[in-house]
């Protein structure tokens, strides 16, 4: 099955107000040159990164040694990529030359062979190909693949895809499915999804056909891997183990997550790609029921991936620990990324609710509200004193920091939010579907013809989404509008008249008519909160709630509800008030309602005693969860008590 | 201030039946010869000891190479110690001769000097008196003291006590406030509390006198544990600091429980002891302190201590995680050793019922019905797939295990059940306290006279307990009842006369008369079932209650309850019912009574979605937390969810 619909590009897409264009404005015009300074070891206070300082090594322009992860290069990558993505929508001569000077510096570390790879090159010359499971070679590779596919979409130059062109060549000529090449794959997924993007780019179908190499390898027995020195850190350790990098079985055998959640979903993603270009059906339905896997067994309510801080990986069903989740924000991103996939794949609101809810929850609240702090962890309870005491806790940061010497997360969140036009559209035949929504202008191709869509929303705020279409001439097509999981009712109007249209099986609205030039279009989503359970079998979360309200998850912080959160309780029937407060968070819907708090301390001198609790009104404030910590830090939780 | 009551001794108390009787004798006879195989390694099946193997090396008798750790001596001191004890009430040749030829192994062992350590002897004879912080070197040779007093007070021989007098004076040779000798004291506290025993076995000063200098240099600045390469494993690492060996501050300044909980237990007895002997207002105003912190702050419900598995320590006040609770059995053992020695210092029976509340539960829960297999840690909630899949849980183990490589916990659960005899009773003046219930009969001297004292009960499973005095002629004395916190109601006799006294403040009942042969007494304590809560500070237990009956707590086993105990809400009104069972586990009063659970799975599709859990009746079978796993293994919990 080859992929139905295909998405309406990010430069096709002028995300311009609201919620989101706020954010992509901060991240083009601050976190963009942030980010360059971190990379060039100029922010005071944030660990060096030493990623472009590994480059000018390589190129033989500056002495010194390589230092940093093995992976440092995709640190770097993955700036030149958000860099070239917001170049399409903010212009900035100044990063442009960055850029141009980056992919200049690049060719000159480029080996003449066409490898490229600092570490490698400087710091273990005689190790190239050697270390699949922990050297990220590959991964590496990858990244420099997408950027150069960014940058080359968005300024047309040809200087970066030439350049990852020529070292995707010299890996073809060293690794592959003919005699004497190497039958191997990376360690960590990346370059599959990379390569799909290179082939349609260039067209060239050798690059999805390696691609699809690294997809039949995977996990074939004996896995490769295993021989390696580096193998688990060399040790036996079983939560290093096979599926620690989804080699446990052959990938179309797989039907759980399992190992590195990173890993995982960049390695779904890059499956689905593939499947979406070969109508590969076992892999198809191999992902379908990994899916099913992960957003109903082992997805916290925020779309945070990975329950476990060793190995940053998935466990088993149902263990969704709240203190000690790992929650990665690459996870998380990695999660919209193959929620995207599946979506185009065949466009269901479930994968489009699973995207938005990774989206705005987990992936978000990687973030400072300005742009400069990052949460690498995102738990969904943090209690500051327990964290900092807890050596089991030693993952969990209680306030963002600055940058990481593994600084995965930070340039991930800022192409994710850079590239955003690309999630809101897509279209199959003559149906444009739109998936998120957010306040933009799309230039759709859609029966042969130009449309543009228009929309305006404060969405997420707000459940109002009103479309104006511009056209030519006049046009039959199909406005098909998400109706998303979490939205009790709604209503719809075009040119102001009711319609009555129900939703599709899919989950989506549709509006099949013919469209002129000003005509328009209204989605009112039900916005009322929501009070969430999970899965009776989450021991973590029996017998509290969650607050939502749209696709937004909220938590109480200590900055609102004084310390020990742990000691309130929210009634199932209790009522919420949610408003718009223009000064709190830099504005945001609050939610405000009556709790109980038990007293403490109670009136006893044993230490435990058969007397119960006492309780008392309070009021509770709760704030998104993307939010939290923008204030003072201290406690945080996103699940509440639950009691009558 | 000195100690007022004196302990009626092990020797002069037979606990002839009951709930001890039993576990008394299934230790002398069972466990006593099964530990003796395991420490000469030929139990099939279990990790091998070495430490028998390690004295013959040492001796010369056997060729090899050391094994174990560096305190693996300290393992055959305690089985020593156990099986001296048992030999008081279960007279055992082959045991006794076991132990003389042991003796003579250490006498072989021991060098010209006295020194008598194998690991220093043998693997590391350059490194004597280098490694205080982990080196355990006077911890071991606590142990061997320890033994060697036992074995005198119960054989009256002398080769074993004269043996580690000799080792007590090599160490006072090179360690003291003398100029020119070490100022030392041991990473892992108990050679202070064995030095005292010394003192009192053999009346020597000196031994005092080390011990109390050893209390003295603890913690005074600088610390000279830190200048050893061994500190903290020779890393900068904050969970084995200073504070993991109880050495943060002087011992006079600590007013919290920190590190090591081993540890701690083992200093804060020592410390009791050398106040007792000394009169040291200070060290007993700081272990008040300390012991509030303890008690009302640090310590499970089942007396479990060590929040903490990495370090093996404290954290923080109320951090009680149940899951990822170390509460090593010899912590809770600990807990019983230094209760008892407060108790003695100021009767009060708030320390009597740490001690009973330790005692029968999270030491009892160290070893199986059987006596053959043990915890070393004793969670409060195990939930088997989850423990084998988190590495934060992995120190949890699902089934108790024949032995350890690390084998402190097995012969020191022998060694307080063998001398249990000890806690029975305290004489101070003309008032005889009675602070542990059990089937027993004492000889005890009180006011210049003796006085035999049976005891007839079947506490804890009933709270009847009858006491009848033998005298060769009436004697005025005050007998002191014990009336726990955790008692609801009493009633007392005297020969069958009702009799209304008060309990004083201390929580003793105070029968002041005049005692003739065949006069008799009997106090009924109140055993109704109790919901008890923890301190609402305490995260872990918020919204939870756990079962109580007299001073056992229970627990749900999945043997009784099926799988998913965290669905059970049990109501705070809801009424239980206690009934012995003799088939239950060896025999034992069972708890049932009726709660809800929650229906699982639900029905939606969503991840997660605003229906709320429903509910369905069941009944709940608690059995004593002591007991649990001794059918097949599977989830336990203590807290259980409590709700309307």
């Amino acid at each position: 099955m080859k992929r139905k619909s295909n998405p309406v590009g990010f430069k096709n897409v002028q995300i311009t107000g609201g919620f989101w264009g706020g954010r992509i404005t901060l991240v083009s015009e601050k976190v963009i040159p942030y980010q360059r300074d971190a990379l060039n070891d100029s922010v005071p206070g944030a660990e060096p990164s030493h990623a472009v300082e590994n480059f000018r090594i390589a190129a033989g322009l500056s002495k010194g040694e390589f230092k940093g992860f093995p992976f440092q290069d995709s640190d770097l990558a993955k700036w030149m990529e958000a860099a070239s993505y917001s170049l399409a929508h903010h212009p900035n001569a100044s990063i442009e030359k960055a850029l141009d000077e980056l992919i200049d510096l690049m060719a000159k570390a480029q080996r003449p062979d066409g490898y490229l790879n600092t570490y490698f090159t400087v710091a273990a010359p005689d190790k190239r190909w050697t270390d699949f499971s922990g050297g990220h070679e590959l991964y590496s590779a990858g990244h420099i693949f997408e950027a150069a596919v960014a940058h080359f979409t968005v300024t047309g130059k040809r200087s970066f895809i030439d350049l990852a062109g020529r070292y995707a060549d010299y890996i073809i000529s060293v690794i592959g499915p003919e005699k004497g090449k190497m039958k191997v794959y990376c360690g960590h997924p990346e370059v599959e999804l990379a390569l799909c993007k290179l082939y349609r780019a260039t067209g060239e179908e050798r690059y999805l056909k390696l691609a699809e190499f690294f997809i039949d390898e995977r996990g074939k027995a004996p896995v490769f891997l295993k021989s390696e020195p580096t193998f688990s850190n060399g040790k036996k350790d079983r939560w290093l183990d096979t599926d620690y990098h989804q080699a446990h079985l052959p990938i179309r055998e797989q039907t759980t997550a399992e190992g590195h959640s990173v890993r995982a979903m960049y390695l779904y993603s890059g499956m689905a790609d593939v499947a979406a270009e070969t109508g590969d059906v076992r892999l198809a339905s191999s992902l379908r029921r990994i899916w099913e896997n992960v957003v109903t067994r082992r997805m916290y309510v925020t779309g945070g991936l990975g329950s476990q801080a060793y190995g940053e990986r998935f466990t088993i069903d149902y263990d969704l620990p709240n203190d000690t989740a790992y929650a990665e924000t690459c996870a998380s991103i990695g999660l919209v990324f193959w929620a995207h996939r599946m979506l185009l794949l065949e466009p269901d609101r479930r994968y489009a609710d699973v995207l938005e809810r990774s989206l705005y929850n987990g992936s978000l609240s990687g973030i400072s509200l300005d742009g400069t702090k990052y949460f690498y962890v995102n738990p969904l309870e943090v209690h500051p004193a327990t964290a900092t005491a807890r050596k089991d806790h030693e993952h969990v940061k209680t306030e963002r920091v600055p940058w990481f010497g593994c600084a995965c997360c930070p340039p991930n969140i800022a192409r994710l939010i850079t590239s955003l036009g690309e999630y809101l559209y897509s279209v199959e035949g003559r149906t444009v579907y739109a998936h998120l929504y957010a306040d933009s202008t799309a230039d759709v191709r859609v029966a042969g013809q130009k449309v543009v869509l228009t929309e305006k929303t404060d969405y997420p705020w707000d459940g109002r989404i009103s479309f104006s279409v511009d056209t030519e001439k006049p046009i039959r097509f199909a406005l098909a509008l998400r109706v998303p999981g979490w939205c009790g009712g709604f209503a719809c109007t075009v040119n102001g008249e009711r319609i009555e249209s129900g939703v599709e099986d899919s989950g989506y609205l549709v509006i099949d008519r013919t469209w002129s030039a000003g005509d328009s279009a209204e989605l009112i989503l039900d916005m009322q909160v929501r009070l969430m359970s999970a899965d009776p079998r989450v021991r973590a979360d029996i017998g509290k709630i969650a607050i939502q309200r749209g696709p937004l998850v909220y938590c109480l912080e200590e900055a609102d509800n004084g310390p020990d959160l742990h000691a309130i309780i929210l009634s199932p029937k209790a009522k919420f008030k949610a408003d718009w407060e223009p000064d709190t968070l830099g504005g945001a819907v609050v939610v405000r309602g009556d709790a109980v708090r038990i007293v403490s301390p109670r009136r006893t001198e044993e230490p435990y005693d058969s007397i119960l609790p006492e309780t008392e009104p309070t009021t509770v404030t709760a704030v998104p969860y993307c939010l939290w910590c923008n204030r003072k830090p201290g406690e945080m939780s996103v699940w509440i008590r639950c009691g009558d």
